[in-house]
């Protein structure tokens, strides 16, 4: 992946640190091709299919910055990709992933017709469907951003917290941290308004979504039963988090430390922020997420 | 200055290379502390003081990044700093002054009162005055941002631009220019609204500001007899960008780069964006020099 993803900064802020009295490391995959660390589980997983498998190219379906992903990954690697977007979906993205040369179907903006409308066109085409994290190669490419994470760093993290919504993201950071034979302990933050995988975590079975209702765009996802293995076996806490913080989170890495980061991505700053978890005297990395916003329509 | 400013990360946009042709570098100074490169000039000043300096404490009128730099650099270095700041500067500078220690004094929003209320200070004090540019050891610490990027750009610079407005930021790039012995030509970008420099370029010859109106506070300020001699001599050329491109471009860098950056760090990006200097199969180094906007108050 190297040369093809960016090894994004890690970055810090002595008021923030001051705030929580630790030491906080921000991995700004905000600042990954585009705009979020899906980029690198797509890279990883159509780079590694055979060629009868990219001769027939890739199909997905999302509303978000996994179509971007597979859409400039596919280009990058000279593969045809199919991509289900929902009406309704931000004009910005479906632009972003016409951008990146992807064939586009549209869809009724409901989880069945998604489905269908990627069945259909795996039927036509024969081509791969590429999961947005269900998918131990999407997970294995995720997970680089926590192993770059623990090699950049400057310190051995005691913390290392990120978004929870499908659980690819963390999934990763467990196995990244495991694989280094790190003693980080793991943390998944969730927002309130869809915390399936908190819930799971506690009870200790896959519990329903529920009703779901958060800002927090890129975490309506539930857990499969891979990442949710994956997080029951690994993670130390599972957190959440209400959208008054992460939107109060959001806007203070806007403002002091000049990142356009997306809510998802403030949902473990939050913690931080509102006091949810207790770092002080501690080397802390949050996985800054993604920065996929629209700029017109901003929560504040 | 190391370990107290920030060695910015130097960022790079695929979709901005292939859209201007060249290989384009941005130094993220909005990632310096206290969001902008002014923190170098004023730690490497205010530390350079003797300890009767310093125990008087320094001295300076600011309505924007300068005054939260002097009062920054001046807290760590344990120096106590008085900032003139007129009535109706932005409550988020207010603040952020007043959150570094300083002591605030409030004046009539004109040029004159707050000289005159600077002045008064001093004279109360015996503090010494920092101004924003016009002194050679300001300039010598806005130089290592431009220092810094040519030691790590991945490449020579065959091209560095930078914003103009007092005119330090681009004084100090021209000199570390020169001591590091490149060859790279150094362009200098100014709001039409405020073309002072661009005029006194031409003609050889200091011109007045005129009618200043745009949107890049950080650019009202016409140069000194000090950077105008410098840039005069060093500069490569100097050109200006319209009020539409600048906004055009810091969305632009907003929404692609994930960075938050104010107005007149958009101006060299938005020469690049709108034509202005051609750039095809061109190393480019792009000086961003702040992120301080209000978040409340964008200009879309």
């Amino acid at each position: 992946m190297a040369g093809h993803a960016h090894r994004t900064p890690i970055l810090t802020s002595s008021s923030l640190d001051e705030g929580v009295g630790g030491r906080v490391y921000l991995k700004c995959e905000n600042l990954q091709r585009i705009g979020a660390f899906k980029f690198r589980g797509a890279y990883v997983t159509i780079s590694g299919l055979g060629d009868e498998d990219r001769g027939r190219g890739v199909v997905t379906h999302s509303s978000g910055n996994h179509g971007q992903a597979v859409a400039l990954a596919a280009r990058l690697l000279g593969v045809a990709a199919h991509v289900v977007m929902p009406e309704g979906a931000a004009e910005v993205k479906v632009e972003a992933v016409r951008g990146y040369g992807a064939h586009l179907t549209r869809c009724a903006p409901t989880h069945t017709a998604r489905e269908e409308a990627a069945a259909a066109v795996l039927r036509e085409t024969g081509g791969t469907l590429i999961h947005p994290f269900d998918d131990g190669r999407i997970i294995a490419g995720q997970s680089t951003a926590a192993r770059e994470m623990h090699e950049d760093a400057p310190e051995p993290l005691d913390l290392l917290l990120g978004p929870v919504g499908g659980g690819g993201l963390m999934s990763g950071a467990c196995l990244a941290t495991r694989h280094l034979g790190r003693t980080t302990a793991v943390v998944g933050v969730e927002p309130e308004g869809a915390d399936d995988a908190a819930r799971s975590f506690r009870s200790g079975s896959r519990q329903p979504v529920g009703v779901v209702d958060t800002i927090a765009d890129g975490l309506r996802t539930p857990l499969s039963e891979l990442t949710f293995g994956i997080l029951r076996a690994n993670l130390e806490d599972l957190i959440t988090v209400d959208d008054e913080a992460i939107i109060r989170a959001m806007r203070w890495v806007w403002q002091r430390m000049k990142l356009v980061i997306e809510p998802s991505s403030a949902v473990p700053v939050a913690a931080l922020l509102d006091g949810k978890i207790d770092v002080r005297g501690k080397a802390v990395g949050i996985l800054i997420s993604g920065g996929n916003v629209d700029l017109d329509r901003l929560p504040w």
